[in-house]
This record gives structure tokens, sequence and C-alpha cells, in this order.
């Protein structure tokens, strides 16, 4: 099942979409918001899935799915905490800022909580105040879960895993040595997350979902141009089932929770960092790693962070080709 | 005017209560939640502030307000993100984890992104699953915003103060230098979160609130012995309005944004770190403090954290002597 919010109020109204994302049904006669749907999942679910395949037969009414109309599928939620399931990003990151990867990384998994107050939809503006901040995106996989108890077992988180979908985790680069100085993580370093069009439960994934892991190639784009084309299912330290059961160690989590696999990223066959698509490689899911690759080839970066006017665009394909989620496509915009 | 939520649903249901916290009336039908309230605060905010002057003159039925009986005044919100307006109480805890305080503290708030997915009562349980994690009280005062837009000015953002409450923003000590090493903030050393069964309008304050200020003593008791009588207005170096600025630097904020002060801390008259109510001072708002200062002057600490059984009880009086947002006061329970 495949879902997407179009705008209307604060949280939007909830619509099915048809699995190839040409056509929609609206599903807000059965419940009005995705966030409706995850506060009553066991309820409401097999109703929206009838739904779904009276769509896919073609035997109710529908309208024409425009994935540049869609809002984020949750516009605000209660939780958005981001992980680092790829630890080669992480490692990366850190050189360029000239830290040093402690051996825990990757055994117990980095998180920090981000805001949720404000989720945009992948075809809205990327707003950027100031272009000195060193705008960045992060090309990353989410899921969205139920209503999880605290102490959950990695194992067990699996089955709390209603939505999967793709986030811009977008970043201020330059805002991000002084912040984590300061010890206490990402405020002002990171702004509002814009998600895919659509989200799809766990099932709709086929094989391509296993072992809390979604093994295909997620295609990065900036300014029209292949960026990256890195695979999710590999070097995938940490599975979702791993970062809820890290998140709610302490306390429980509440339905609609959002939680990120951080940036994907993958080394090259030699275990060097990888290489920029233009030369032959997987290239990369945000422009930190390819400036740190810069930095160790040629003593200094290259390629800019993000201006006014540059086009960043997220998408992933199931083996046929098909776009999965839609995919986010936006221009940065001064804000 | 002075709010509440009785449970029901996920997000509890609207009261207004008397300023004497005896008395409420249903607002539900004006408007079903608070978040609803807040979501368009300019619309409602007139019916129900109607709705609290009948209550006022007893000119509606009203029924008996029972602390016990509410929730959370936002049982889950999109934003909860907490700062450091005392940072004495900064200089403190850093102190106790052998961490200077660097100065630029005093001119750039430390704030972090807190989870808002289960915000708790003020008389729930403090669920705690396993006592070896160190937990602590840390007593607040906090704000909640309507949407306030990026790029906002300490001074505008005064304006965008709806309501005012205390908070028992939970902290696991023993879980946090692990955390915080790692460098990405606070995940699994802050549980949730307990909040003053009522929250009020700024102008129910009167002389108390001014210069995004609270200026009242803030009573802390443990198991029932005075551990904290410190005062809010004093030695607040971030008024409210700057924190709510800081945060709004690169994003905006959406209504029901809940803002924290960080843990209400002042110094001795004679500069030092204060001492504990037994001895004659002011004590202090957590009891990482009350252990640094012990340690100073004894080499070690002899106050413990918070076990299973313990009471924490926090509240603040009006200059009559009258509860203003009623008492967070809960036992630490096994969970």
């Amino acid at each position: 099942m495949k879902l997407a919010s179009l705008p209307q109020g604060r949280d939007g109204r909830l619509i099915v979409v048809s699995d190839d994302l040409a056509w929609y049904a609206d599903a807000d006669h059965i419940v009005p918001t995705m966030q409706a749907l995850l506060d009553d999942w066991d309820r409401y679910c097999p109703m929206v899935e009838s739904l779904a395949i009276e769509l896919s037969h073609e035997a109710i009414p529908r309208k024409r799915f425009h994935e540049r109309e869609a809002c984020a599928p949750l516009p605000r939620a209660y939780q958005w905490a981001d992980g680092s399931a790829y630890v080669n990003h992480v490692e990366l990151v850190r050189k360029a800022r000239g830290a040093e990867l402690p051996e825990s990384f990757w055994t117990d998994p980095l998180m920090y909580q981000g805001g949720s107050d404000d989720l945009r939809g992948g075809r809205d503006p990327l707003l950027l105040a100031d272009e000195s901040w060193g705008c960045d995106l992060e090309a990353e996989i989410v899921v969205v879960t139920g209503d999880v108890p605290q102490g959950v077992s990695a194992e067990e988180a699996l089955g709390y895993i209603r939505l999967v979908g793709l986030v811009n985790d977008v970043s201020l680069r330059n805002l991000i040595p002084g912040e984590l100085a300061k010890g206490f993580g990402f405020v002002q370093s990171k702004p509002a997350s814009h998600f895919s069009p659509v989200f799809v439960t766990p099932a709709t994934l086929g094989e391509a979902w296993g072992h809390g892991r979604l093994a295909r190639t997620l295609a990065i784009d900036v300014n029209g141009q292949p960026f990256g084309r890195v695979e999710a299912g590999e070097e995938c330290t940490f599975d979702f089932g791993v970062l809820i059961s890290h998140l709610a160690r302490t306390r429980k989590l509440v339905a609609g929770s959002i939680i990120g696999s951080g940036t994907v990223s993958n080394r090259d066959p030699d275990g060097s960092p990888g290489r920029p698509v233009a030369q032959g490689g997987r290239g990369y899911a945000c422009i930190a790693e390819q400036r740190m690759v810069e930095t160790i080839a040629a003593g200094e970066p290259t390629t800019p962070f993000l201006k006014w006017g540059d086009t960043v665009r997220i998408e992933m394909r199931d083996a046929k080709g098909k776009s999965i989620f839609g995919a986010i496509d936006h221009t940065v915009t001064r804000s």
C-alpha cells in the first residue's frame, strides 16, 4: 500500500496512491489524516488497504496523482530522530571536521533528536536564508513507527514499522562545528527536512525489504547531473530494528515517530571512501562526503555547498525501474 | 487565563481552570484540545477567555478541579526544545563532569532538541526501568509558542509566547557522559518529561512576568523535604525571547512548540555555587548540583540520585501564596 497527503489544514488529508504513482483515491472518509491512521492503525489499516486494492483494480473513482501536489506525508510529527546506519558516512564527515571515529561507533548507533514541527514536501522549495551557512543535502531512508514500548528489542522493533519513505535531511554544514562543540547536538544546523511524496508499507517493497534494511539504489542528482547512486542495502551497519530499539531504550515511542537511517554511504570495492559518479564511482548522498574525498585527493574541496537556484533530486526505483516513493525534487530558494 | 487538559484520547480535552485552581469548566465545545487552540489561537482564544471570565464570575456550571486528574496540558507536542537560561547550572553540572565552561556560554544559549511524542502529567508516576541510570529531576519554566517565523528577533519572539508552565525535565545522569561524548546530544539520557497540571497565559502572571522572565520562587521538595527554593527571575542570563530567537534562527517554529528555560539555578550571595536548603541556602532544582557542591566541599557526593519510591514535588506560588500552575508531584516508579 502506498499513501500520501494532499494539502489541507495543518496535517493534510490522506490519500491512497496506485503502485505506479499515476492515480489516487481519497481516503479521508475512512480516516482524515496519516497521523490519525497511525494513531489507530489496527482499526483503519484494513479499510485503507481495501481501498488500495479497489484502486489497483480500477473498481472505484480515481484521480490523477501528481507528486508535485503532495505535501509531506506527515506535515508535522511528534518525533523525528535520525540515526547513523551507514558508519562510512560518519567516518568521512568526521574526518572532514578533523575528528576521529571512536571504535564504539561500529556497535553503538549515533542518533540525534531532530525538529519535527515543520516537515516539508518533496517538491517544496528548500528555503535557505543565508548561503554562507553551507547548505547540504543528506539523502536517507526513513521509517514511521506505531506505538513502541520502552525497552523493545531490535528484533521486536521491526514489527512496529508501519511505513517506509525517503528524506532529504538538510544540513547547514558551516553551523555544525560550532554547534557540536557546545555538546548538545544540532539545533540551528538542522533546518526543516523534506520527505518523499509517498510513504509505503514494508510489504509493498517485496524482496527489497528485509531484516530492517531496504536493498535498492538511492539516486541523487544535483543540478540535473548524477551525484550519487548509492546502495542502501549495503554497508548498512545498523538496521531499523536496532535504531528503534536504541531510541526506545529509556522511554516509549508514540505512533507516528519517524526514524531516519542517516545518510546512505558506500565505500569503494577497494575499501577507499568511494569516487564521484563522474569518475565511475557510486558517488555520494551528501556534498560533504564528496568534499572530503576531494580534500584527501587534492588538499582542498572543489564542490561547493548548495546555492540559491541549485536543484536536488532524490529517488529510488524498484526492480522494474518504477519510482517507489516519488521523487524529492526541489530548488534551493532564498527565504 | 488558566488552562489544563483532562484525559481523553491521545491529546486530552481542553478545560479552563479558575485562578485558585479549585474549579473548572469544559472548553472542548469551543475547541477540543489545547493543540487545536494553539493552532488557531486568534480565533478561539477570545471565546475561551470569555469562558474563563464567566467561570471566575460563577456565571456558568462549574466542576471541582483536581490536579491529580489532569494529564499533561499537551500530552504530545510537535516540538520540545530546552535551553540553558541559568548558566550557573550549566557551569556546575559541567564541573561535575570535569568539563570547563566555555566563555561563549554566557552569550550564546545552549539548547537541545528533546523528544516530544510522550509528554507526561504532573501526577503521572516517574517511570524508571533501571535505578543505575542515575535518575535526576530538573525543575524548569516552559513557554508554549504560536507560529514563529524564521529569523525572529529576541524582542519580537516575546509576542509569540502563548502559555507558561513548569516542567520536570527528567535526566538519566549516568547515561549522559557516554551520550554527550558521541557529540549528537541527548537521546537515551532524557526520558519523558512531566509538566505542571496547568498552563497559564503570560497576562495571568501579572508583574511576575516581564521581559521574558518569570520572577517567582520555584519550590522543589524531594521525599517531602525542601530541596530547592530557587528564584526563577534571578541570574536568568537568557530570557525566553532570546531562547525562541535562537531556536528559530534557521527555521520557523510551528504552533505548540514548547521551549524550556533549563534548570533554574542561583549562586549564593557570595558568588559561591549555593548551599543546600538544610544549610540555610536556596538549594537546587536538580540533584546533580547538590552532588557537585558536596564534591567540592567533601571530595565526594553524598546525596543519591532518585530511587524507586522517592517523591518529587515542584511548584510555584504567586504573591498571595496560591499555586500558579498546580504542582508536579510524583513518585519514581519501576517500569
